[in-house]
């Protein structure tokens, strides 16, 4: 991979994840500027902070944006600022032609607003690779999250992922690497042939609710109503749910509240547990694709 | 599930994978009808001997033949007979419309005979599922295979593995689970991060014969001619390369001979190593669709 | 295993763990007193609630005491008593010849009480079967604390284990387990060898310090001051202790801190992320013990 | 480590695995000479071939005899003659006092000469690690035989180990990761703990028979004889039986094959799939031991 000598990034808001990204670009001797940053106390050596209003757009070869994009108004969230950060429509007209805009998903108004400049969107975790890397610290979080939860170890407890999708196959092969017994809930004959071969223990949807009544723990990965209350009422009194479903989640959570069932939502986990390496997965895409263009 | 009670099968030919399909289908209460068979011993108990001549297949509901199906001229294969065994137009043409035709494979003469009079041919191993559970034999035949014909031990040894589709990923896991270094050739970033995710080492196409330098053992799952002479000749002396891609390979095995390169090809695995397994992965597909049939 | 019917067991004090010995102990039809147990709002059926001075012990034939067992002036520990709470020489006198008592581990006034009126004396944590069973909640506590204090995965990310005996084998194979990469300090050939064929990386002792080098996280299992100011000044800047060793710990904290290593001792873990297993442990020696001397 | 330079090793007689040593000797720039390899072909460059006859030895740092000594007449096996070698009290008493003889194990005759002339003998394969190093080779041919022999996959199938010693260890663990589901006749409370944490089954000898009734493959590892008629009449009629113990092995093997059931003994497994490898862990131990000396 040569060197992004001389490439002009532009990184407007962000957290944690983004001081990696940066630190990315700096290492390939990229010119990086920041946007949203004036709280940031140690700026990287060779970073310069900017204001958007003062026009380093007009240069940029690259945008960055923070994994959340922007808000449908254009707002951009930064953990370095307590001022207000808008990618205005004004703003995006300044940019070369060439440029590319990062950011981890968009909402409606960036996809919008980069059409009708026609310039180049990446969703970086619309990509299948990114989200397979991604799915590791998420189950690194989940594993976090179930050895706080319970008052029983992982090693030996019931464990159900709902989905043996990208998070899923990841999340059931770290379970049953801590010595967990762990079924999953799979659609396909494909994925209950993959689960065999792994060595976890396939069922289909409708033998949930059965299986429930065993479950320790009921981690879910599918962004459907599938922990339905049905499935809810047969857990043991002392199972715990985590559903990494993004939002709202496949859980019926007022009723587990209502049974007493512990629920937890958990999502971003990647940003949460392990931001350097977050920061890692976005960064390597970017310097991959900024590099291409070379 | 429930029983195949009633259900009337005739199993033409095969080896000693069908005598698992034998029992699986008996142990359900089918009716067994096996052609071919005039030399086994020991008939299954609730199994007839029969001759196609003599009428079976007018009353069939299924017909079952060996995992390589027919031959272009209608000829089957029978380890239990020697005498030659036809599946001829006459005798598919005297086939209930509601019969099901199971075959490993086909090749053109059953799907032909087969579209022309309507009937159901289910091609068992062109099933994702079914290869992804064939995968788990091919690789243990594979590491008995390495561990044979090498005079190290699989732990510590660098194997490589190209592909990484349904006997590449129950191959690597299983080699690096055995303790092995394990490198994987694919082609795609998302192939990438699951090797990845799985502890494996990634690499693509363009670096295989640089990686080729340091293998002790070749792992070929890609059915193209990947394991060309730049490969070959970049082997240390040693190193052996097991290829189980289908005929013809993807191993150029004329230059690794003269190169003394010990080069096997590999086919087949699931019915030498572990027949009985291989007879159920295929009995299970066969009870399971005679049962939704019901 | 015959029931406990008719066993006397008088529990005095303890924590959650001890819930779940209790629940063990009345499964088996023992009678269950508990002393040091006022403010437990649901007592378990069957379980009654008494006080030391109204003469419980005599009848006892087990007295089980919390994991720490007694202080040196007799005092109890309870969570579930803000009263407090003692083993005095008068109540140990006044138990029967053949009365056990059980504690995870005795301090000098314990043992000499017990010696001084000849009454077995059962130190559960002492027992090497014990150890390994709790090093499996240790291992799972060290992995929370881990991903919980640091910014990238443990996936890839580089953990050196201090020792090789009952925690360190649990920990060494459950890091890996998760993708880590993982060195570990022994001091032995054979503990070198078997590290070999876990699949981890031994060293011995000498070459720490340069191992520290690259060190992510630093897990300690060994009772002995290893991680020496050498150690700590060679390890990177982000680096993790986790100092699983007993009290003090085998690393100079102070050093840590002046130096900005976060360096976090860790113990009693088992009875902290897995409080029911931890009692389900101790649960199984007692109960086999008492159905032993029926 | 610093060079063998100038060290003198006269190696006599032996198979494959000396091979290995010789090569590791004079990559250590050792003077090496070989006596009992007047069939070789190839001598390895640095090496000469020499007669005991003539004296090599008055001059020797090191004898290295073969894996199995000598016979109790002081005969020494060569696979490279088909001379008779001795290693006669006459020669011994030639050597220097500083020398020192290697051999894997020694029978009473090497044992009493050494003991006559003060020399110190070493015997490789007591040596505790060595004996782990050589367990990995070890469970991998125990695992080609158990695919070879029988017609399921190991994946899935019911596998029990005698014994969780040093190959016991890494053989129960070798057969869990290619997916078996592995029990294990332990001894001791620890190592029942151990096996627990392992995420293997154990139990105790006592459940032995009734164990056995489900069984797949039974390996053995210890040198009692524990595989008995009871526990051979309880073995399904498919089972197999691989004993890896010392001769005599742990099995009634006459029984076995009164009763059909398939028992094959499996000694020396190292020297047989892995001869380069298990030469290696020799030689280290040899290397290290001369430069230890130095």
């Amino acid at each position: 991979m040569s060197l992004l000598n001389g490439k002009k990034a532009v990184v407007i808001g962000g957290d944690l994840r983004q001081l990696e990204v940066i630190r990315m670009l700096l290492e390939q001797q990229a010119e990086v500027s920041l946007a949203g940053y004036d709280e940031l106390a140690q700026v990287p050596e060779g970073a310069v902070k900017v204001q958007l209003e003062q026009g380093p757009l007009a240069q940029a070869d690259a945008i960055i944006l923070p994994v959340a994009g922007t808000g449908n108004d254009g707002s951009v969230e930064s953990s370095f600022t307590s001022e207000s950060l808008m990618l205005t429509e004004e703003l995006v007209a300044a940019l070369p032609k060439h440029a590319i805009i990062f950011t981890g998903i968009a909402k409606s108004y960036l996809r919008e607003i980069c059409e009708r400049y026609t310039l180049a969107l990446v969703e970086i975790l619309a990509r299948e690779d990114v989200a397979i890397y991604n799915s590791i610290p998420t189950a690194e979080g989940a594993v976090m999250i179930a050895i706080q939860h319970t008052d029983v170890m992982l090693h030996g407890s019931r464990c159900i992922v709902l989905g043996l999708g990208r998070v899923g196959t990841t999340l059931a092969r770290t379970l049953k690497a801590l010595g967990a017994d762990v079924a999953v809930c799979v659609h396909k004959p494909d994925a209950y042939a993959r689960a065999y071969e792994m060595g976890l223990q396939p069922f289909y949807p409708p033998d949930l609710p059965q299986q429930a009544e065993q479950a320790g723990i009921l981690f879910n990965t599918v962004p459907a109503p599938v922990i339905t209350r049905d499935v809810i009422s047969r857990l043991p009194r002392q199972a715990l749910i985590i559903d990494l479903a993004s939002h709202p989640g496949g859980t019926d959570f007022a009723y587990a509240k209502a049974q007493g069932i512990q629920a937890l939502p958990a999502l971003g986990l990647p940003g949460i547990v392990a931001p350097r390496s977050a920061g890692r997965i976005i960064g390597n895409v970017i310097v991959e694709m900024l590099d291409a263009l070379s």
